[in-house]
């Protein structure tokens, strides 16, 4: 029978008790949220709902084509320039996800005859994007440059290292200065994915580029999401205007794809202007962070400190970890909960985000409610 | 220097005229447009604009996590359950666009060791889905189910045929219920991408697997995007509640990707409803279509007739392509104009879309133009 095999790859999901179903969740959830990637907490901000209903009432509902046709409108336009501006680069281009924005940094940017350098602890798409591009991939060890050195050293023609700037799992920063220093060594250029970084790390939350020294380089190409500290859905690549060109001519997810909608350009650009006017808002993210990691290990949980606004805290295996996460959702918390095969190590954990918007008391009902039912 | 070669690629593209430039559009283009997607001319339409509008308020800017974290609302499954309904299927899995569904629905249904026959004419967000695919990908002739049938026979293990039901270029139909009874008789699956489909085709607009006597069969997993005639952005995955299960644990673009943001659900959902309120809207894009076919073949010019809302028409050369697009716009028109690379027989030519809401005299001032600008 046609997909036969997929009840048993379901009955050895269930048996290894790593089923994943789908939770909606309602518009009023009571659950105190550590769970979302909501960094700054804008995605309900009035002004960034409202630039996204006006958005959809002045351009649309969807983008109606492809950005090569009749996808690209000024709201677009100037989003991408709002984006170049405030994270220092020179161009700006919008994805429909962050997703599409690293798939198409890395295929155009990686291509026949080349080598693509990337980190063990890389996000998915990242890694899906070296599997489509041309180039020849090489996994190093993670936050590893002298391996980067080493990989780049070994290879003649065209080379980038990939890598995010803070880990989605662990919440750990990669050592930028140091693998952009390798990459400048070997004539390479460098890509990564401040997906977790952009409106937490730098100035006023210009991201971990801005904040590495790396802002407009012209050997460095950023890719970032709207999804997370912008409230929104969507993705952008940052970079020299010479590699944003070739990408509009060369990127398969952004030829082929219909522009990202309106209300999602407008809700992000809302958003960033917001945290233009309170840049308060990215220290605050990582205050929250430390004094989560700083109470979570008082309690004697086993946290790894944060360099974002990320907070990993280990459990003892995939099931401890999903009843964990269960237990905290019973007890009006909502927790992430990673374990395979969505970890690279195997190793399982509750994830936890720091929200600029979390208040002191909420800080601590979560800690004492994480502690009250750890495994 | 790195990003080096990216100058040659330019001057390269720039020498044979296939430069691509993102033209920005105003909010009230005076065009007349024959560009977009938007058959059913939704996209604007002030209750699936309101439909944004609304669920951005209720619901967020964004979806704000993974679709298993926090990415899932009420409204997520509310529009799973219409679409699935109107087309016909079990169950239905939404995504961040038409590209991440495709991508998702080739990888997770052809695993390792598996076949997977694309057809030749397929869309890029299916290529690229048999590329980061583990089975072995066999490309088969155009819409062509003896092929289909050949390359299945031969393969031992599980098999999918991969197929646009409606392909973007000429617009043509597959055959499909050729291409389906090839599959049954060696228990492959069927996935096919209704991108173009949906909205135009079948009974109201449920699209080509259900105009074909497919819907709701359990070796039959359908594609389609948000994007196109329900004038918003995202995509879905169609099929028995068994394959949508299977995606929701296996899908990489599902899992590592933040859900679809509510604004472009409440569109996508407010465009459904007004479809199944108005089913006329379908027959209507059909019979535009055919009308502009007509009045295209009449004065002389080769165009493919369509079979769903897409209408092309050959230009002698790349350049003269270019140039008549940029005729057309000169005098008011907006037309498509597809050309290498994103062709796939390096034909070019003008794309037209036929919208449902064109009246008669735009129609005919359409063609006035086409025909007044052909080199
Ligand atoms: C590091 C990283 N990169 C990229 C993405 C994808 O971004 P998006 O969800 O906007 O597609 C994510 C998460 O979703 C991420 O964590
Ligand atoms: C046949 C086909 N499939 C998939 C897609 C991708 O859908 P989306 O734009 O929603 O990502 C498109 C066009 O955009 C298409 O034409």
């Amino acid at each position: 029978m046609a997909f036969g095999w997929i009840d048993q790859q379901a009955e050895a999901r269930r048996r290894a008790g790593l089923v994943r179903t789908l939770r909606p969740r309602p518009a009023d959830s009571p659950l105190l949220d550590l769970a979302s990637n909501d960094y700054l907490g804008l995605a309900r901000h009035p002004e960034v709902t409202e630039g996204a209903a006006a958005a959809a009432r002045t351009w649309g509902g969807g983008a109606t084509g492809s950005r090569l046709v009749t996808g690209t409108t000024g709201l677009h336009t100037e989003l991408e320039r709002a984006l170049a501006d405030f994270c220092g680069f020179e161009a700006a281009l919008v994805f429909s996800s962050g997703y599409a924005a690293n798939l198409a940094a890395v295929t155009a940017l990686g291509p026949h005859g080349s080598l693509i350098v990337s980190d063990a602890g890389n996000h998915a798409s990242l890694i899906d994007g070296c599997r489509l591009a041309r180039g020849e991939r090489q996994v190093v060890g993670h936050a590893d440059p002298e391996a980067v050195r080493k990989a780049l050293a070994a290879h003649e023609g065209p080379a980038i290292a990939v890598s995010d700037t803070v880990f989605s799992v662990d919440g750990d920063k990669a050592p930028l200065a140091e693998v952009a220093a390798a990459c400048r060594e070997h004539g390479a250029g460098l890509v990564v994915d401040d997906a977790h970084g952009l409106g937490v790390l730098g100035d006023g939350g210009r991201g971990a580029p801005y904040e590495a020294g790396l802002a407009g380089a012209e050997d460095v190409v950023v890719t970032a999401t709207l999804s997370k500290s912008l409230g929104s859905q969507g993705g952008v690549v940052l970079g020299p205007a010479r590699v944003i060109d070739h990408l509009v001519n060369a990127a398969r997810t952004f030829i082929f794809d219909t522009g990202l909608a309106p209300a999602a350009a407008g809700a992000a650009l809302a958003a960033l202007r917001l945290l233009e006017r309170e840049p308060g808002r990215a220290a605050r993210a990582r205050e929250v962070a430390a004094e989560l990691h700083g109470r979570l290990t008082a309690a004697g949980l086993e946290a790894v400190r944060p360099d974002a606004a990320v907070v990993s805290v280990r459990a003892p295996s995939p099931e401890q970890a999903v009843r964990w996460a269960a237990d905290c959702r019973t007890a009006g918390l909502a927790v992430g909960c990673f374990r395979p095969p969505s970890v690279p190590d195997g190793i399982s954990r509750l994830r936890l985000t720091a929200r600029a918007d979390l208040s002191g008391a909420e800080i601590e009902r979560a800690v004492r409610v994480i502690g009250e039912t750890r495994p």
